[in-house]
């Protein structure tokens, strides 16, 4: 600790990301990045945009919310978008939650949102899911200062029908219901049809996973254009221009690009798919997933042991060392090849 | 308002940016963007960067940071990048100042500042600069909770030597002093040289004026490394992937090359010099600058006639609302055939 550190400074718990190596050789399934490049149309669209970096993007970046608004079907005063989700659901912490106010989200989910609590001092409640790792929603009725949970859930790759959404929203009216839904393209319906019935939920997206934009940093909100307009005025206070030229003509040539979208996604699922059926092959209980990646626990083998023999491979999976999930493995869905790799690895490293 | 935003979200106010019209026929001489492209390896970087862009990018940023330090003789550790330098500001106000400790700056400055105070809670001072609006360095000895101020300032480009920031840093041992430097390159000596001997020392810069980045959005502070790791403990709580790898690629490029970066910004210092002696022919009090830009007022013209008159000629400069400086306008030092237009038009709208 430095004596000219803040109050805040002193009592924040940085979030850890998973690890980035970056050598060619290493087979990287631990950040659940979409192991497809992005739609062809981006590279292009970037070079383009390169032409007017001497000049500031635009602060409201108004064809790249046009681009999302046309693919789900909304206005573009329902669209919000900023420097990765992660920012997004910083500004939503700050637009929507106060200290003082508790706010309920899963033991077991995206440990992103403790910190944002604690960087914010906005008090938590952890609800516990069920044993099988699904959503108690009534456990979230009437929270007193909002909710926020990931669709599907992470780590744990469960989706949450909408019907469960839907009473979470109508048992906190006067409060704002964050879905978290990073992974939502790989899942079932998202809460995103709801918008028009409930003004006080916010959907939470990324183009990190299923747009093959992780590198590129766009993160994106959609909800009543109250809502947009609380986290505009927080953006505003904190940073005018969030996206850069080249994030938004990136991000807008992906969001133009339906066709290779719906064509990786559904390469993704199919991956996802084939490999449960070989982790539960090899004795592994895998948990059913709704995302790009697969949770699972192998009865014979210790998880933080399988991490490190994977690594020692060169694959990179990830274990989180926390008291419900220490057994499992997270594992990132990629190419058929990586795949082979990964379950030619773990055939060596199981006892027979 | 909307009864779903939070205390924080009501009580900003939030920071209105210069316009960004983008138009080809403007000259857009308002928010102080550099007239000459990006140094030329900038783009090839980017197109390369451009193939990862499926994976995150590294969060910390080496390699830039790396540059950075090698361009200003410190250390790596020394060094903190962000998304822009306002996000790095933000940052600096979550890490270094508290609620309940009044901090002070000029009343004639940046915008932000007051902005970022409100958003977080901290009380701030705004101390008069003299009437011919130097600094008066006495006034900032003693700071409760910190100081914060712009060398050269904005919007009047004034440069307050060394000797100044040495005064201010020993009146406040104990709290942080952050100099904004976003148009030093255009300036004397950079406090960056007091690093090594003042701890509480923060240096914030911009790639968006001399390095002809404001489309990009890469922003950094020089430091002690106990300040750098404050900005790091905010920075992994709120986003941990701030700037994006066409960024870190695209501004890395720019520091490799000082040649481009001196002949660029030569060029512009020489601009500001004659379109300083032609304003003052047209009857303009010009104030001293050390930035790109001109702080001026005519006896026989309305500054908020004169931005208006050019406007209606495509020419963008600005006016700010604001008691001491309303009859003031600040123009950008573009290129020289850029200022024959606008004197072109000045000639044509002042009384003769």
């Amino acid at each position: 600790m430095s004596r000219f550190w803040s109050e805040m400074a002193r009592r924040t718990e940085p979030y850890v990301p998973g690890e980035q190596l970056n050598r060619a050789e290493i087979i990287k399934l631990n950040t659940n990045e979409n192991p497809y490049p992005p739609a062809p149309g981006v590279t292009e669209a970037i070079r383009s945009a390169a032409e007017g970096l001497r000049l500031y993007p635009s602060p409201t970046a108004d064809p790249l919310r046009q681009a999302i608004a046309d693919a789900e079907g909304l206005g573009q005063e329902n669209v919000f978008t900023a420097n990765g989700s992660d920012e997004v659901l910083a500004f939503s912490f700050m637009a929507f939650f106060d200290p003082g106010k508790t706010i309920r989200f899963p033991d077991v989910t995206y440990s992103f949102y403790p910190v944002y609590s604690n960087l914010f001092g906005v008090p938590f409640e952890e609800v516990p899911l069920r044993n099988d790792f699904t959503l108690d929603t009534n456990a979230f009725l009437g929270a007193d200062g909002g909710v926020i949970l990931p669709n599907p859930n992470a780590p744990t790759g469960i989706y949450e029908p909408l019907d469960g959404i839907r009473r979470i929203l109508e048992g906190n009216p006067d409060r704002v219901v964050i879905i978290d839904e990073a992974y939502i393209d790989f899942a079932g319906p998202s809460a995103a049809a709801l918008i028009m019935e409930y003004d006080n939920l916010l959907v939470v997206r990324t183009t990190s996973k299923s747009r093959s934009l992780a590198g590129l940093r766009v993160g994106y909100a959609l909800g009543s254009a109250e809502l947009i307009e609380g986290l505009v005025r927080i953006k505003d206070s904190f940073n005018s221009y969030t996206t850069d030229r080249l994030a938004q003509a990136g991000a807008e040539a992906a969001f133009r690009d339906a066709g290779y979208f719906e064509e990786t996604t559904a390469k993704i699922i199919a991956t996802r798919g084939s490999s449960a059926m070989r982790l539960a092959e090899l004795g592994f209980t895998v948990l059913p997933s709704s995302a790009n990646f697969l949770f699972c626990t192998h009865p014979e083998a210790e998880a933080e042991q399988l991490y490190t023999e994977l690594k020692s491979r060169n694959i990179l999976v990830r274990h989180f060392s926390k008291p419900r999930i220490k057994d499992y493995l997270r594992i990132t869905v990629g190419t058929d090849d990586e795949m082979d790799k990964l379950f030619g690895a773990l055939e060596e490293i199981l006892p027979n």
